[in-house]
């Protein structure tokens, strides 16, 4: 884990001055005080993360990782594994999810392949493979620890590369068929709770799948000797490369001061593993939304992080996360933009 | 009232069949069934609503109505009622929190004066006072029955001259120091509920100011003699300019089939008002966020009407309704840009 310490010595701890400064500032523009409610928590945020007390979020981009399981072989997800693959190409063609609501955000959409199990060809694809889809967690461990390192460093450089290009948001989003299963596998083994709390429907499971999927999970828990205290020994038994990937893309992305938006499930476990190798990138996280996987809300509270809304979303890809980017930016408007009471020649309360 | 039921006959009803062809698509696109949640109802409801399966929200305004309230003489509100007139400059201006939330929407603001106190000079100003200022409601009846029909009319004219000029979604919002008494006014007038149950601290109030500000709201309700089955007569007792003149604009909208995005308590009110003068305007009304202000809510469910977010927001001038621009947009998009399984060639779901 050494290189690993390397890494995560580079993230620098959030400005108290600019902090300071913005919420100074965010109390004499015109407008009631604490009147914008979380927009104003969320702007004077930004505003410690960043450094700047007029913090700046756009352009934002979103980084979506994709990778296969192994596990699919147990019959855990109501798609095929090769639909990780054509989800890649549709991805890439702009025909998704995403695409639709990152163009709405005016995000920069960027996919890498660090895992996917078939050869992929395009020139906008980012190819990081580190192997081509994890093992079996049932039966084997999912990767080597070196891979779970390399799958770190894969995503602490693509972040930094957006960062150093301009990024200033970064919305994280994934793709991988099975990866709820192995997202429940890792809260599971990191937290002790049974694999039937934090399990849900993925893509869209009957009760007796449901019932499978937390079966496999804690038949996988019980064949592996984990060691929750070591999260590159939890993820090479149970976890998935785009879930080390983004781990390793929240960790570059801090180290860049450039904050992070979680979306669902799955990239919220990977920020919160992230979390767990380095404290320090804690502040550099935000919830977008509030997923309907149980699993989601149990890693969200453990992280003390509170989504901006929760529209009943379960897609991934980074969907929510590229729908709250515009929340983002809106905040950091209100103390760019705004007009204080003098600067306005508005009066203020002649009683509280 | 015979002027009102000649605008109001010319609200057409929703398209049924816009709605289902929206839902059929919506089911085709590339994302397991469902998995956007309510992006995926709000982009269908937006079909029936706009007659188009594809529905198009781009662009947006957000039309913002200010007026004085004579109640203000009872002590009510933490800001002197010279801020009115200061904030709509500040709005001309583009210095309010509006101005920059709807640069962030990338939405025009409309400013309309339909009942300020003073006299106001500005070019980008629409000058449309019906009188300036209401009267004190604690010792008069608010404004005539004329008077009303007058701003209910103005409001109509300005929302449906939006939608000629191209205006596919529109955000309401107002200005008017006092507000928040009137809409609590209204509210208790209608549904027979104790003002102390609607009224809330608006942009600042102690405890004490809050118990004064409910005992204001009861006696002018016991002074009045109000036929709670006639919207007009509660305008006329209790109302404010800018609430009938919203409620005119939301009636405006439906008749050239563009939908509302209603914000907080007192634009709420407005089109709660609107659908009590014409039912058929109820599905062109869409939530954006849930207010501080304890009336909001019961407003809300009144209507049957469930907000995107809460986000502790108590600003008015329509800043949760831009703050929920682009969702809208984002839903439309949905449906407008994604990819259908058999266009993108990705697989189905092998089981469910």
């Amino acid at each position: 884990m050494l290189e690993v310490k390397n890494w995560t010595a580079k993230i620098p701890p959030v400005s108290d001055e600019a902090r300071s400064q913005a919420a100074k500032r965010m109390n004499q523009l015109t407008k009631p005080p604490g009147s914008l409610g979380r927009l104003e928590s969320l702007a004077i945020e930004l505003a410690a993360v960043t450094g700047e007390p007029l913090p700046q979020c756009d352009p934002a981009a979103v980084l979506i990782m994709a990778a296969d399981h192994g596990v699919t072989e147990e019959g855990i997800s109501a798609y095929p594994p090769d639909v990780t693959a054509q989800m890649v190409y549709n991805f890439l063609r702009g025909g998704a999810a995403i695409n639709a609501l990152a163009r709405q955000a005016n995000a920069a959409v960027r996919v890498v392949d660090i895992g996917v199990a078939s050869e992929l060809e395009a020139e906008s694809l980012r190819k990081r493979k580190v192997r081509p889809g994890t093992g079996n967690f049932a039966q084997t461990e999912a990767m080597t620890r070196d891979e779970v390192l390399t799958a770190l460093q894969v995503g602490w450089e693509e972040a930094a590369d957006l960062a150093r290009s301009g990024t200033r948001l970064l919305a994280i989003g994934e793709m991988g068929i099975g990866n709820t299963t192995t997202s429940a596998a890792l809260v599971a083994a990191f937290t002790g709770r049974s694999p039937m709390e934090v399990v849900g429907r993925g893509t869209g499971l009957d009760d007796e799948r449901l019932l499978h999927k937390a079966r496999v999970i804690e038949k996988a828990l019980s064949f592996h000797s984990i060691d929750p205290s070591d999260p590159i020994d939890v993820l090479s038994k149970v976890g998935g490369l785009e879930v080390a990937g983004l781990a390793g893309a929240v960790l570059g992305a801090a180290s860049h001061r450039v904050p992070v938006i979680m979306d669902g499930y799955i990239s919220t476990v990977a920020a919160w593993i992230a979390a767990k190798i380095e404290p320090a990138v804690h502040p550099y996280l935000f919830a977008s939304h509030l997923s309907v996987e149980p699993g989601h809300r149990v890693v969200l509270n453990d992280l003390g992080k509170t989504p901006l809304f929760s529209l009943d979303m379960r897609l991934g890809e980074g969907s929510g996360a590229a729908l709250a980017i515009p929340i983002f930016q809106a905040a950091c408007r209100i103390l760019r933009e705004m007009a204080t009471f003098a600067e306005a020649g508005v009066s203020g309360a002649t009683h509280e």
